[in-house]
């Protein structure tokens, strides 16, 4: 079976990438140690729809190292790298990913990595997942479970149990505090920065950036936004998530009442239409306009070129909507994940974290999928405090550990003024 | 039955003060109205075993327009105001609390309040409760239910469920969002920096503060301490917690690692003994140390009194521990939580979350009482909503509400790249 | 001659916290054991109009430990600890100075301490230099020279020295960089806050705090009021600060644009009328409106008097006032610098700076005086730089230095790219 | 005269690029449409030996529209952007300039553009001036003067004044304020840490980062490092700045106590030899070595190439130097800008207000240079302010104004308490 890929001579260039990602995930490392010795994956088929860049081509040997025979789709069009793509490929496995993809493409890209009829499916997103739903049914009886890894993607999984339509258990990877808070938080806090500024060299001291969602992902963006010298305006829709973010220092308003205060707007909430032509309407000439959640329906795209009297793009990411009116509104990276289109994503000391949950994830659907049922499970507290421990003892922190004395007092509750 | 209060005389000040923070305390003040109007608590006997400040008078004053009966004793030997007590004294309540209890006073206190056959307790730390549970087991059979306030007390009364010996439901007010993620961070950590200004005037810029303890009260005071321009240390013992200190910023070690760095030292973990002989004998001489857990036990001062070669008051709040090699180490407070013990403890605006909790709580056990399990509960998710809903609604902040259509997608999953 | 105090008694107290001051206060300390050995200040007498406090007992022990005679008077009706003055008086000194002078009282304390007919005055406002210039001009050949504390005060002084009215040689201590950059920034910055918190245990948190000036004490007032978790809105007159203040991500707008969205006012620009009828016209209800700027002029209080319908004290250090339309408007510490009406004022350890510039001062006047022309002058930069070389020295921190490659580099132009 | 560029046909995306700049530096673009209507440079030669960017090509094109004949050499081997230096040829400048020149040709360009004989020389980093000095003094007497744009180069130039030898007027207007606190701070802090995190994809959350240097650009860097959730070191030779690096909450100490602590090292003092062999003997393993400072000697770069056993490329930007002991150090960007090397340098928005000070400096070189003497001037107070206003006025801020009685009262002494 062929391989899609740009190019395989990029291969080296992947390989170096790889590595230097490699040197900075420490936690995968010990366990692609563990999985070497111990063969875990031994004749497991893996299917991936991930983000195809450097941290996930570790991912991805790690489990090969435990034995797994893997196949690989990119889960955005836009986010995969090349050069990583080509090295995957060189290394044996089967890779169905290029920088660039249409929709069509896309989706043949996973049904053709559906081939291997997986034992398990990991998912950026859940495309993989809501594919077999809709169109392979039939792989499911072979499926032991899956992973998944967005905040988007359980939401999608969590509607489809709760319909009793969900075909194979699915560890909510995501949900695990060493991913959601970190990768979530850290992660997409810094990389959108990064992607922005990519796209546009924009000087955030002194800007009003405007942040659509208060969740992980949200307060990361909006944290390292203000950390970069902005003054933040938060939108929610959910009272506590609100009432935190005003506590925060930020100021809480509804979209429509941001829309003419942003000098750039960030969506990172999982919805869809956050941003929407009522919105546009109000914003100031030269108003950029970005997402970073996992879905490029966050920004009503449709409606900006339906209101727009001409589109251009004014440099690389960076598309030019001329209003009626003359106002310029910049909308970038066609509202795909800015982070990932314009930068390289999640750095990767966060995936370490949020990969070494999946590696052992994955370990444990093959061992015990068989039992679970067909619903969201929780990723185990065990793995998730074992990839805290790992990660501090990698950063050479020691924490205070409790005396028996503490220990025992934590349990009893005779003790009191 | 008399009260036992310091000076009725003090009543006049005391409502002064409380009408002051009945000013910044709009949720309460609106439930207080709804109750006013539908005397929900009718005939309900209340002991209250909470900080008699100026807030805590404003919860009593919403259950009383209920109908409730109320008992109060301080939860705390240090922490009464007694203007406030002197002015619920004034209005009718059964009164039990002045500042400068000893240990006995403090019980025969308790003990008093629960001379009223309580329908309902109310905890901050646990200590009625706990009383009961030694003392007084024939109280349990009336009892409905009860409301605990705070991370430490919920602690103590999870061992106590756990060990199957609870007699009566309790719900864990602590663990509301709208009280733990506000009161906790925003009201400790803000509140702590105020009594360690009281006491000390120690100036935060440019000093090395080790905070023991990142759950919600250690991130608030860690962030405020930092916002203060101190350069903060944090100790912590659960990898997740620790790990996500180390990504906000701060430098994360052990309590033998941190001693010999601290210029200050604050508790607020819930445990016992943070602090002991082996960190003291490590630290710099003119080292403060200061405890803002709901116990005098997170710091061992019994250990410190055996270590010192003398003891004096160098002004109000602050005892010098002279060391047999010459070095001082200042202990603020007598360890008992410095945020009341010299200064007002929590703003009323964060007590009013906490306190709208507490009140709709006891509405809630009224009602429900009998029909809960011995077991500790959590607030109803429709209280905890309610509460951040009014209080954004006072704050005069207008949140972002889902479209139909964002209310669709949220629970479908078909959508996808 | 009588000393003008409040009460002989309160002089313990008073010496103990002195002696905690003193204990925070290492650089002025060293400079005293260097003047007791030297006596540099033998037969000089000095007449000090300072804010009373436990760090102003320290310098002036430091001057007495030189030589010098000393008469203090207050520098604010409501700045003075009366205790403190009790032990200076005690120590010796001639003491005019008690809490709540009127304006009588305060110019009356003033020229009771110009009766020792001083070679050296310290100001803290000017305000004894402009009672010399204005009734005693007469006093001023005996005089060597004087010592300015405030930016106020230089203010003033640059004022009379341009109109060529300046009668004797002035330093403005308040421009030394260890002395604005610290005592200024970080000293005002934590003290308002404290002042603040003391008067009304307002929560920051989640508040609109508006700054009044963008200078060294706006700055660290903004900058702390961030830490403490507020929105924080600048209003300036110089375009250079007021971008500087945009760019660290504050809102910068008109006081009238401000006035109906801050929760909380606070003045520091050494100007007048800061804050007039217009503004409080367009106030919220209960907004707070308080001065942490030299002079109680900074808020129109005048008008504030004019507008109310009535005006009432709710508790110490506030003042209602009642508008026609029914709006409250509350005023902290009569407009007075609330950090030392409602706290302590500095801590020690930047007054310790502050104060080392002014001890090293006026030696500096007492040894060159005389050759010194009726101007402002800087402190010598030699001064500066070993006060900020002891404060380092004190708080255990090496610093970096040159190598004579690095030194001889910084003195050529040769080397380029 | 014939241009040496890298490709002519790069022109068409350098004008894109240019434009996109252009839209983000309004005050320059007043200046140019008052420069098009004034011609205040018909007839001025001009050398420009700055970073051939996006922004520059705006400066010069403002110079263009007053009438001024331009020559361009890069001020940096690694800095040039080829696609601004064939859009600008285009434009009909001399352009001499590539991205990685070699010594060789870096001064060849500046000899070439030299040819022109300039009356105005524009410089960042001296390279032109000093080329002057040592190798065509002949050229001096035609030239009216000379802007200088780094700290790097003012102090070259104060010392070639010092030295008596300066050759004709220099204005430096890297001190303007609304150069120094704005480009150095905001532009290096923000262009800093996207260089790095282009050259690394570096997680700054959970690391510790030294900087060396706390000027405008190091106070800049330690704030955005610490606001992306880095914990900084600094390192300093000053004891003011020392001491408020350490009020700012960083913690502050020598580099050879930073080495062994730091995960990446970023220098930015102007001074050479900042990172040495003794302190790479001290680094962990996979430290990160980077320099922001101008020129490529804050690091000694020849030690290290020395202590390695191998150098390889890791990735492009990233050098491994391999220590005998088996550590790795990465070098970034050999030790050039990192901010320029790796990333677009400063963001268009600060250096608006940069070079609308060099634009109206050089104007008023031209007009006013014949009466200058052979000093290094600051440039005049009137367009420093005048920068900053127009600054403001088109980011739509409006600031508070000065009432009459304000005004008056600022100039006045007798207002007292």
């Amino acid at each position: 079976m062929e391989n899609v890929i740009k190019d395989p001579k990029l291969a080296e260039k992947g390989k170096k990438r790889i590595e230097w990602a490699r040197r900075h995930m420490p936690v995968l490392q010990k366990i692609r140690e563990e999985y070497a010795a111990e063969r875990p994956l031994e004749g497991v088929r893996v299917v991936a729809c991930l983000h195809v860049t450097v941290e996930t081509a570790n991912l991805l040997s790690t489990l090969t190292a435990g034995g797994a025979e893997i196949a690989v789709a990119g889960s955005n069009p836009l986010s995969t790298q090349d050069d990583v793509a080509a090295a995957l490929a060189e290394d044996g496995m089967r890779v169905y990913a290029f920088h660039g993809e249409n929709d069509q493409e896309y989706y043949d890209c996973i049904n053709r990595a559906l081939e291997i009829r997986p034992h398990v499916t990991l998912d950026d997103g859940a495309d993989t997942i809501a594919t077999i739903h809709r169109d392979r049914p039939d792989l499911a009886a072979e499926i032991l479970g899956g992973c998944e890894e967005t905040t988007t993607g359980v939401i999608r999984l969590r509607a489809l149990a709760d319909a009793g339509k969900l075909l194979y258990p699915v560890i909510a990877v995501n949900d695990a505090e060493t991913k959601m808070m970190f990768d979530n938080r850290y992660g997409t806090g810094q990389s959108t920065i990064h992607g922005i500024m990519n796209a546009t060299n924009f000087l955030f001291a002194g800007k009003t950036v405007v942040v659509g969602g208060y969740g992980w992902c949200g307060r990361g963006l909006a944290t390292r936004a203000r950390g970069m010298g902005a003054n933040v305006i938060v939108v929610e829709v959910e009272p506590r998530k609100a009432l935190e973010a005003a506590m925060d220092g930020f100021r809480v308003m509804s979209m429509t009442a941001a829309a003419p205060l942003g000098d750039l707007f960030v969506t990172v909430t999982g919805n869809v239409s956050v941003i929407r032509e009522e919105h546009v309407e109000l914003m100031k000439d030269q108003a950029i306009v970005a997402n970073s959640g996992h879905f490029n329906v966050e920004i009503d795209i449709p409606a900006l070129e339906e209101m727009a009297s001409g589109v251009s793009e004014v440099q690389e990411n960076v598309l030019e909507y001329k209003m009626a009116d003359g106002r310029r509104i910049y909308l970038l990276a066609e509202g795909r994940l800015i982070n990932l289109a314009a930068a390289y994503g999640h750095p990767p000391e966060v995936m370490d974290m949020s990969f070494a949950n999946q590696a052992l994830s994955v370990r444990y659907i093959a061992e015990n999928g068989r039992r679970l049922d067909r619903k969201v499970y929780s990723v185990p507290s065990e793995i998730d405090k074992r990839v805290a421990a790992l990660k501090l003892a990698a950063m050479g922190i020691e924490i205070e550990s409790l005396t028996p004395e503490q220990d025992k007092y934590l349990h009893s509750w005779e003790t009191g003024t």
